[in-house]
This record gives C-alpha cells, sequence and structure tokens, in this order.
C-alpha cells in the first residue's frame, strides 16, 4: 500500500480565487511519480484555528503532508505559528536560518526589513529546508504517524526546495512503488464511446481504467501497478488503442511522451520536411496559433468573404480543393488545409445551434475530406474547427484506414 | 457575519495533479462577489469512502457547499451515489432528466449510450439543475445547516449553471451583504508601476486595494464596504484611474463591466461601423483568433517569409506600413494593423532572450506605430504581440494623449 500525502495550502488569495492553486498541482504530479497516493488538497486562508484544526485533522489521516505557503515575513503568515500551536512545538530562533536571511538581503545590498527577523522562528525539533532562491526557509518534522514538510508558497522557490531537498529525503523515508501511468490520446471520439470501446477488452482487475474529457483532447488512462511485466503492460495497451481505432492519434507513457496533437503532427511532417498552408473560417486564426514555433507553416489566412459565400456543402468542397490546390502551389507547399463550414452566421453565434465543420485537405497526390456537426458556444467551435481540420492532416500522416484519400 | 461556503472539487485530475483546480478559483471569486466568506476548498479523488466522509464533514462546518465533477456517465463519477450514501437519500430516477440527457445526444444525431442513463438517478428530494451545455444534470439540497450545490465539472458546463441557475437563487436564499468590488483593468503596465502608481492616492482603510496580473490585462481592484457612499465611490476610482494613465483600457463595476481589451475595441468600431484588416507575424493567428464571432475583422494573415525579411526596424516600419495600407485598400477596410517583429527566431523561440514587438496602425488619415521589448516562452511573446497589436488600435480609438498619430 502506497504511503498517503495530502496537500496543504495557505494562503487568501487562493481561498477567495485570486490565483488558482497550481502549487498543489504540481505537488501532486511529483509526489504521484514519486509513488505515493494523494488523498486530499485542502486549502485555507490566514485563520488561525483553521490552520490548527487543519494540521490536527490532517495528523490523524495522513502518512506525509506538504504543506506550501504562509512563511512570509508579514502578519498575516501564520503556518509557523500554528504548527507551533496545534503540535505543541514552541517556536525557537534558529540562528543559521537568520544568516541565510540576512546574507539573502546584503547580496542585494539592502537592508534587512525587522519584520524578516520573524522568519528565523521554527517549530522546536523542525529541520530547516535551506532557501536560497528567497528568504523564507522551510521546515519539516515528524507528529504522531505524519511527516510534514512546510514549504513557501512563491511557485519557483517551493519548486527549487522540494526538487532539491524534499523529494530526495522523501526517497530514502518512504518505501514508495510508483504505479506506471499509460495515456492513451484520442480526438473526435467523446467520453462514453471511449469507454463503450474499452469495455470490448478484458481489463486484468490489477489495471485501473479511467477518463478525461478536456477540450483538445480526450484521455483513457490505464494504470499498472509497480511489478506489472512491461510486456503485458504493452500488449494490453496496444489491444485498448487498436479497440479505439483511428481516433487514436497518440499513447503517452509506454516508451515516451508524445505531446498533444500538434506536436504529433509536427514529428510526422518534420521527418520528411514536409510543409502547410493553410485558408481558415470557423477556426479564425486558431489552426495558426496552435501551430506557434513549428517551422512547416508557412501561411494562414481568414477572409470573411470566404467564410460567407453561401454555398451549398458540395460546391464549397469544390471551391476549397480550388482555393486550396491554388494556395499549395503560390506557397509550394507539402498541403493546403482548407477549414470552412456550411451554417448561418446566426448559428454559428448561437450556442444552441449546430454548424458543419469541413476541412479539405491537399496532398500531393490528390485530396481527402472529412464534415462533423458541431454544437456549443462560438469559442467551442472554433476550437474544434481548428483541431478537426488539424486531425484531417494527422489521420492522412498517420495513414488511418477511416480516411478515404482521392487521387487527382 | 457572512454566510460561510465551501469549495469541494471531486476527481482524480485534481488530487493527482493533472489539472490546476482552476474552478474552486472560478466559484471563489463568484462567491465573494456574492457576499459569502469563502472558507476553505478541499479536492478528493474518485473513492467513495473519502467523498462520503468529506461531504459529512462539510456539512457540520459550513452554511453552503459548491461542488463540481464526478457527475459524468462513467464508472468514476461517484458523487451522486457518495450523497445518497452520506445524507441517506437514496438515488431515484428522474424522468426529466433521463429526457434531456437523450435529447441532448438527438440534437447531435447520436445514439444515447446506455451508460448516460446514470447520469438521470438523483438523490431523493434533490431539486435538479437542467444542464443545456452538457449532458450532466446538476443538482442541490439542504441537509442539516448546509446547502449543498453539486454541478459538473467540465468547466464551461459548470460556469454556465452557476451563473444562470445557482447564483439568482443563493442571492434569494441567503442574506448576503457584498463588498463592491471595482476593477480598473490595464494593459502595458507591470503590477509594481501599478501600485507605486496607486500609493500615491490617499486611499480610506474601509477600502481595501489589491493586485492581480494577469496574461491578458493586469488589474488593480478596490474593494469598497456595502455601505460606501456610491458617490464617494465613483470619484476615488476616478482619481486612481487617472493617475495610472492611458494603460487603462476599462473599469469594471462602477455601472457597467466592460470585458476584456477586444471587447472595448468592438463598443468601439461597432459604434462607427468601422472594421479592421490584419497581417499577423508573432502573433500568427492569435488577433483573428480573439476576435472570433466580431464582424469587424475582414481580414487577417500570418505569411512565414514576412515574419523572416531580416530588415532593420526602421526599413520593417515602412514595409508595414506599405503593406498596411494596400491591405486597407483591398479590404475596404477602415484600419489595417500590421502585426511584426525585430529579432531572430531563435530569440523568438528562446524563453531567455527578448525580442522588439512592432505594431503599425493604418488610420483613415494617417497611421502610428509602437514597439514594445518582450522576453518568456514562445506563447508568451505570441500572446503579448497580438495584445500590443490590439491595444494601440484600442488607444487611438480612445484618443489615448500617449500616442503621437502622423498624418500622411
Amino acid at each position: 500500500m502506497n504511503p498517503k500525502v495530502e496537500i496543504f495550502s495557505q494562503g487568501e488569495e487562493v481561498i477567495t480565487g485570486q490565483v488558482a492553486d497550481t502549487n498543489a498541482a504540481w505537488l501532486s504530479q511529483q509526489l504521484v511519480s514519486l509513488g505515493f497516493q494523494v488523498s486530499r488538497h485542502t486549502a485555507v486562508g490566514d485563520k488561525m484555528a483553521d490552520l490548527i484544526g487543519l494540521l490536527k485533522e490532517i495528523a490523524s489521516r495522513a502518512d506525509c503532508c506538504i504543506c506550501s505557503g504562509g512563511l512570509g515575513p508579514t502578519s498575516d503568515d501564520l503556518t509557523a505559528e500554528a504548527v507551533a500551536q496545534a503540535f505543541n512545538l514552541p517556536l525557537q530562533f534558529d540562528e543559521v536560518a537568520l544568516q541565510q536571511i540576512s546574507g539573502y538581503f546584503a547580496r542585494r545590498n539592502i537592508a534587512m526589513p525587522e519584520v524578516n527577523r520573524k522568519q528565523a522562528m521554527l517549530p522546536q525539533g523542525a529541520t530547516r529546508i535551506d532557501n536560497e532562491w528567497g528568504t523564507a526557509p522551510g521546515f519539516c518534522l515528524q507528529y504522531q504517524h505524519c511527516w510534514f514538510v512546510f514549504l513557501p508558497g512563491v511557485p519557483f522557490e517551493m519548486q527549487h526546495l522540494f526538487t532539491e531537498t524534499v523529494r530526495p529525503d522523501l526517497e530514502g523515508r518512504f518505501s514508495l512503488q510508483p504505479e506506471k501511468l499509460v495515456i492513451i490520446k484520442t480526438w473526435g471520439i467523446g467520453e462514453s464511446a471511449l469507454q463503450a470501446h474499452v469495455n470490448q477488452i478484458e481489463i486484468p482487475a490489477a489495471v485501473t481504467v479511467s477518463y478525461r474529457a478536456g477540450v483538445d483532447e480526450n484521455q483513457t488512462k490505464l494504470l499498472f501497478p509497480h511489478d506489472y511485466p512491461p510486456e503485458a503492460t504493452s500488449i494490453l495497451v496496444q489491444q485498448v488503442a487498436a479497440q479505439i481505432g483511428d481516433a487514436v492519434f497518440a499513447i503517452d507513457g509506454l516508451d515516451k511522451t508524445a505531446g498533444d496533437l500538434v506536436s504529433v503532427i509536427a514529428d510526422l511532417l518534420n521527418q520528411k520536411s514536409q510543409t502547410l498552408a493553410v485558408i481558415e473560417s470557423a477556426s479564425q486564426g486558431l489552426i495558426a496559433a496552435k501551430c506557434i514555433g513549428h517551422d512547416w507553416l508557412v501561411s494562414s489566412s481568414y477572409n470573411q468573404k470566404l467564410s460567407r459565400l453561401n454555398q451549398s456543402e458540395a460546391d464549397l468542397i469544390n471551391t476549397a480543393k480550388r482555393l486550396g490546390r491554388e494556395l499549395q502551389k503560390s506557397c509550394a507547399a507539402t498541403f493546403a488545409l482548407v477549414q470552412f463550414y456550411d451554417g448561418s452566421e446566426q448559428a454559428f453565434a448561437d450556442k444552441n445551434q449546430t454548424i458543419t465543420l469541413c476541412s479539405v485537405l491537399l496532398t500531393e497526390q490528390g485530396f481527402c475530406q472529412q464534415s462533423k456537426t458541431v454544437a456549443g458556444t462560438l469559442q467551442r467551435k472554433q476550437n474544434q474547427a481548428a483541431l478537426y481540420a488539424l486531425d484531417l492532416l494527422r489521420r492522412f500522416l498517420q495513414q488511418k484506414e477511416s480516411l478515404c484519400p482521392y487521387y487527382d
């Protein structure tokens, strides 16, 4: 059984929603990869009674707790005092901590403000965690069954202290057996359809399956115990991916991390030094924007007039083929991708109405096309338009059977 | 005393750190603005015992609880069942919910998968919250002293259900005395510069000032007690805004909500039926993408060759003027906006190197221009490029003095 860890975040800016708690997410990823079982995240503000109550709660539930925030110099930074009161470990002055804090200011030619002296007071028996990246030292201590680690809330200080001191310490302190996570990434297939596919396969009881629906991809996640045989892992993953079919654009965690849809396309285009030119309509710039940093995108354009041709879908496809072929030649691009839609402007803007998104891909030998009906807000339709168009290119590059290319 | 609310997030993707809990942050902002005191955020995964335990805990502590996640159709979506067990309210089939779910699929011409039937099972006595944006209906119920609201975890569905149903219901159900929040929105000025400006003004002790640095705008937030006189509020806000200067593009919360930079531009262009055509370089499609749904954007283009002219900044500005003038004529657009940059591709891609972003705006009478040096990741530079270009147009439309227009 993997040790149970909780994440504790302290700060009014978190509790009032001024910032999302990205520290909790970052720490959780680290702890999961180490082999911990993350059981709970809790955030509270700067009320002493809340902090004390929460520390006692966690001590009774978890094997380990990583806390961030509340170590600053100001009066609303209460964590050390809360620990002292909750666990009856009076604050004691740490001479070395004060030298480090005053050294931090000295290196910047600033006189240390008197308030920072407070940061050198640590609970009795705590081990100091040196902080070269800011003024607040962290600290750690055992209370009853739980190992508590306290880190500053500034993300880059917290990450440095965790990576360089806390992580190696935890690896020595706990007996950890990390599970192996494999993620099958898909576009154009819903969560319930994914589940229906996966249900066709017999999944061993030791393997946990879960799903995650995102804006840019849907994921099927397989979690294997640390001692699951690698060959059996690989066979099961391939079996599930084959069952889901051509919607799978990448598998992360087997031997590599493929990244998102654009990264997968980038790998395929770069292998053959191929290039792409794009005409956008419903996606209105978003295909180009998603391809930032990639050399193979040579041009893209959006023109309101082309988005409002009021032609039948068949005529639109012919127009798209003609425009795409011209673009492909004028840009000397390997591929031209034309993204357009069939539907009124009103239907496009109305979240309750659907439009038909069409993509035509001009290749070196011919073309292929795909249409899809989508509903939702303008922004959702725009994003789906960009992704369905890019996915048409991905399917062609991966030579998926569900795609029927036509030859000129 | 304002009622105490807790935020409860359910999902393995949150607890394992695959996503930051942005739902908790969004809900907290909403609840603070309504007049609630947010006391705690908690996230747990999909373990039934954890869910049941947490529901009981919250019922004993809070006046209200907003829960998101765990209402999906798959086997790891346990929230309704956990509520049923925790509060002894057996799940009951809701005929209307099933009609809505099957209607959702019918409108998309998809047969409803059998697993989605589960989403029509609600705890006894719960009030259904209709969901037109997805398949999972929300629900709410009183248990002991606490009013519980359960919403789907997909952010855009959650936000719609909260805004359109939950928020008005909470306003009727609780006696709330919200403080008045006024947000002064700026682009192109940093948090510490904002603070230096505001420090020039004497802020009454009853008013709380805070700052928020965002990706698309920086905010100066003034929080007034619920009984603060409206005239005094207005005078102080205008004083602070004047001190900050031309970087202020909108003020939210005085008498209206202006929205983001694009919404402000949209209002100004629509008043005079003016139109815009764009050439993008570092922003690579993002200006067009941000203007989705606005009629005044008539065209935009990105061309890799134009992004790599290797000219001096002065020559680039002349090239931009010529291309912009041609575009303005060919599209019959009121304005042409040309976004380009000075710097190597390598500097663009390297987060530690800077590039100079330049924008040229062609108007009916002449032109104006602005340059800005930026560092950071590719994505950050891309976003800054789009926003600095749009902000040039905003300053021209608002006739800001910091801008010096030139006449042909």
